[in-house]
């Protein structure tokens, strides 16, 4: 598990990310339902080539993503690796 | 909206869904992340055909779903027609 000093230094490269309890979280805007369903598909793509999942809340045109590791009980690289790589596919 | 008293009768029917707050809700259990995302979906379509949308949280091997009838501020007839189609569904 990242010190919350490593975590704030890794944070800086996803702004639009924040820390929430043991886990960082973002919402991410669509247009349209069908558009949040195809971006949770994407992450869930992503989480299983990764095999790390995220949390994924689908609330009609919003998309509440959620990453931890559980078996560390807090946030770690992979979840890092993760949020940077779900920015990339966000705009896809 | 529903009065309480109706939304009780009518849950009757929807034994495995639970009153929480202003909606009604149920947890999904599968045996992998891919079948929940599958299920996501297909949830995803229904909502879509009916033009009435759900949250959807996938938590790995659980999808809660979260029904309720924003325009109204509570459970409605449309919430109770989902909930029943969607437990069609749970196992196809």
């Amino acid at each position: 598990m990242l010190s919350l000093n490593e975590l704030q230094e890794k944070m800086e490269a996803l702004p639009e990310w924040s820390i929430a309890g043991n886990a960082i979280e973002k919402i991410f805007s669509f247009k349209t339902f069908k558009d949040s369903l195809a971006f949770a598909n994407k992450v869930g793509t992503l989480a299983e080539s990764l095999n790390h999942h995220p949390e994924i809340t689908i609330s009609y045109t919003n998309v509440k993503l959620v990453l931890t590791t559980h078996s560390e009980r807090g946030v770690t690289l992979k979840d890092i690796e993760l949020a940077k790589e779900i920015d990339k596919i966000e705009n896809d």
